[in-house]
């Protein structure tokens, strides 16, 4: 799938660029602009800081000026952290994303740009945006770096857009216990503590099993928690009958 | 509302502790525990990093070991970069705010935890986990550090709690054009530029008024945008009449 290039608008420090190559491709985006960083390009701090994000900076485009590196983008995002005295629609990441995503699906080019660290973008460049980003932060303290930032519209990028399951289970080398092994791991305990007087006094024994057994049941077991709790059993069984 | 606790286990770097505070504290939670720091505590770095977020620091508890800090604890996520061999449900950032928000809303307490830098939380940590957070990273790139993986837990705890609209307009000091307003607009434009010969030729005359004024239509103007189209072609007409 296609995908928004991130653009950074006249970026100070190197290695707040080499972060942002490293939240970027963290959520898998790879095509990064720069326009007239502060330091020059190529930049030696922002090779170090991105390590195996580094590809990112080779391939990145240089531009000079705002207008050039959004040439062929038919939607540009501009990231803003306060109102701007613009009339402009303005969207969380989360919705930016989406958008995002449905105008690539329909062959647009979609460009997010992203300020300077200090004082972020000006109202020259946000003018050029078709839409701005605004991330719901606590509005006592707002204070996400240029990295943060790219982050988390990279990480609403791949939410949009990835397969990741919101819940699932990691089985360690296992499965779920079917119905007939819990039916035999109650069964097991229920015959064994009778053995040992569990059910006690009598008249409570009924409900007292019933509680067991609701008990297993509402465990999620796996066939390998059912054999540990089986060999539990059998151990105390077994110390019993060695009367030590 | 009540909040989440966020637990850093064993972090090692002073900075690490400081913009895990100043991450949290952009999205509105600052309660925060600490499991053995490596450098003791309090610690100088630490403060310096958390700058404006440096109050969740002071009141943060401070702990020997993961069961004495999750003590209180109804429900534990653990964050996590890797499978573990341990049979566990895992959930993506968004559903575990999302259970968050639900279960303190019936009255949990919920811990989330968070590995040293290195090598992450070690699986006696993991085992005191009901559930563990897996953020959907590049499978060829999952370089999260620990102040970024906190912070995009943060930004959807407060994305599922909070009130932020995912789109709005920010109106700068204006309104947007009525009905009425537009359609004056289109009559200004429209006889005017009758006078000055641009329906030609005559048969396409209707066509083109029609296109003009479906253009006007799909414009989302402002009060202010109207006046100052208005102005513009007053301007021209101004312009011609000068005849300079």
């Amino acid at each position: 799938m296609s995908q928004p290039v991130f653009v950074l608008i006249r970026p100070q420090m190197g290695e707040n660029i080499g972060a942002a190559a490293r939240a970027m491709w963290n959520f898998g985006l790879d095509r990064m602009r720069i326009v007239d960083p502060r330091d020059g390009w190529p930049n030696q701090r922002a090779v170090a800081m991105a390590s195996g994000a580094g590809r990112l900076l080779d391939e990145a485009g240089l531009f000079d000026g705002t207008a050039d590196a959004l040439g062929d983008r038919t939607h540009v995002f501009a990231t803003t952290a306060r109102a701007r005295g613009l009339t402009k629609p303005v969207v969380t990441p989360e919705r930016a994303m989406e958008m995002t995503a449905e105008m690539i699906g329909r062959g647009e080019k979609v460009a997010v740009m992203f300020g300077p660290e200090r004082a972020g973008l000006e109202n020259d460049d946000i003018a050029r945006a078709n839409t701005l980003i605004n991330v719901p932060v606590n509005p006592d303290f707002a204070s996400l770096n240029l990295a943060q930032c790219v982050l988390l519209c990279a990480y609403e990028w791949r939410r949009q857009t990835g397969d990741a399951q919101a819940e699932r289970v990691e089985l360690a080398g296992t499965e779920w216990a079917s119905n007939i092994e819990m039916e035999k791991l109650a069964e097991h305990y229920e015959s064994r503590l009778d053995e040992a007087g569990f059910f006690f006094p009598e008249h409570k024994a009924e409900g007292m099993k019933l509680n067991l057994r609701n008990l297993w049941s509402r465990m999620p077991l796996t066939r390998a928690d059912v054999q540990m709790l089986h060999g539990v059993l059998r151990q105390m069984v077994r110390w019993k009958e060695r009367g030590d």
